[in-house]
């Protein structure tokens, strides 16, 4: 099974799975880049038998589990990264290890091979970010899960192997470096100033050059500091800390946000890869005076090179106000 | 001029360098993969004027600067990431700014087009080296300077935009947040053990299976927790927390095993693209006791997807200890 790993200078937690690697031979850079060939497609209506069993499903009112007649379907992942057994021994010590455990999910966006989530109706976005919510809440129950990330990889170049859109769901016995980065310096700034830094930033923002759109429970603004050109982050205007406690009717209103920033940069950037990520509190810390859950989208038009990767200072060539005016033609 | 900006959430930084981006319309996703034409190549003999005025030369001992006849040649960066003016103001407080003051410098490696470092001589590479270590020495001088990053960017998914094999350096006005970690990190371990991280780390890992090759002064290692399959570590085997001040004599030897390491890669893998980068003490912090110089390779045959980007949580596919068989086989 797979195995956390420390790195024992940087304190930072690695996955290794190598049960993920599909063949030996994939670090060969020559590999064949497969034509899309959809009969083999694993997400596809009357294929369902080629992924685990289902663990959610949107559809049809009468339907058989793991038979056609879904508009969304919930699977485990078929090479999971996280697996839900006992915990077991690990190492201790420098090079310390322990096993990973947790869940790994696929939510299949719906039964089209084809439709990204910049091409969905808003009623469509709903009911994705509705399993979102399903699954977060269901599975944050288990004492071993700290973190629940959702993402989105869409595009090769973002990180996607397989075509049909889809999201991933890593429930995680840790909380992971990004987010403890931002509790901290939300709970500090908190304590500082009284306020929580988003309602500070979306104060700042809600009315300058970097807002891209907005209605009224939902905001997306182009990052001050974007690691990728045209980095955008969606957030509720009213505090909330967690996401899957939103309450389902304002669904619709998030929906219409992210579907409106994804089809602008479906225009302006003629359908480009991105990942999309949810920020939520872990589950089991109470951060709800000073954070506040946020959605982020990295368009992945650029590549990191050594100075991000080695230093962790990013070069963006995009000023974020430029990306605003660029991205706001296409609203 | 560039501009950095600190991200009012994790509290990093990010260089705003719109002058980077060469058309405004970099951003759309079909841009041509241009043809390699060496014959507009900035970097290759007889275009010496394509460049800013050379600040560092090898070769023939009578010539003039910025013609031919050179072995090695650095140059500042036509479009810097960083720029040596005085520092101005910036902004402060929830949305902080300021100039991105530094140098941005191009080492381009040798004469010839095509040849990548996992193809040199091991004498070609100690001359690469030997310029990193004049350049940061001369660098390193200036108060702004509190950190210098050099790194390599080879191949086009390793964020390469010039394919004539060159290094970068980077003359930053701040400690990065990679060193920042890898310092507190490496303190609190010698405080606690009396020892320095790095120097236990090769202890353990001398004989050990990750263990790559190994002279009388330096160390190739695979990574315990690799960010990337085949991640490598080189140090060098006694105590020595600046790269630039080792000793000139020694650079034949660390030249061997990049060198060796390199030509692994480069017969295992195909010639993939990889990031190669140094980390030495940042120039004004006083980390002798407890800090370690080394470089890290990352070859780039995966993708970071949502979860690496969004979380911080990274998926590795390749365990170290098989990666470090595969590439033995080929040393």
């Amino acid at each position: 099974m797979p195995e956390l790993r420390r790195n024992p200078v940087t304190g930072e937690w690695v996955i290794i799975a190598p049960e993920r690697a599909s063949r030996p031979d994939i670090y060969r850079k020559e590999r064949v880049q497969e034509k899309p060939d959809i009969t083999g497609c694993p997400f596809c209506p009357g294929r369902e038998k080629m992924t685990p069993p289902e663990v959610l499903a949107y559809g049809e009112a009468v339907r058989q589990a793991d038979e056609r007649g879904w508009l969304l379907r919930v699977v485990p992942n078929k090479y999971p990264a996280l697996e839900p057994l006992p915990e077991t021994t690990g190492t201790s010590g420098m090079l310390a290890s322990r096993p990973a455990v947790g869940f790994h999910e696929v939510i299949v966006h719906s039964p089209d091979h084809w439709k990204g989530l910049g091409e969905m109706h808003s009623e469509e976005v709903h009911q994705v970010l509705r399993a979102y919510r399903e699954r977060i809440l269901y599975l944050r129950q288990w004492k071993e899960v700290k973190h629940i990330q959702v993402i989105v990889n869409y595009g090769r170049e973002a990180g996607a192997s397989i075509e049909h859109a889809h999201s991933q769901l890593f429930a995680l016995p840790l909380i992971p470096p990004a987010l403890e980065r931002e509790l901290n310096h939300s709970r500090s700034f908190h304590r500082r100033k009284g306020q929580c830094i988003f309602c500070a930033l979306l104060e700042r923002e809600m009315d300058g050059k970097r807002l891209l759109c907005s209605n009224q429970d939902y905001t997306a603004i182009l990052a001050f500091a974007p690691r990728f050109p045209f980095e955008t982050w969606i957030l509720p205007r009213r505090h909330s800390p967690r996401f899957e406690e939103i309450p389902i009717g304002e669904l619709s209103s998030l929906a219409e946000i992210v579907s409106r920033s994804l089809k602008s940069f479906f225009s302006a950037l003629n359908d480009p890869p991105y990942n999309l990520y949810l920020h939520t509190s872990p589950c089991q810390v109470r951060a709800d005076e000073y954070f506040h859950w946020h959605m982020e989208i990295l368009p992945r038009l650029s590549t990191w090179g050594g100075l991000e990767l080695g230093s962790g200072t990013i070069i963006c060539t995009m000023p974020p106000e430029e990306a605003a005016l660029l991205l706001k033609r296409r609203l």
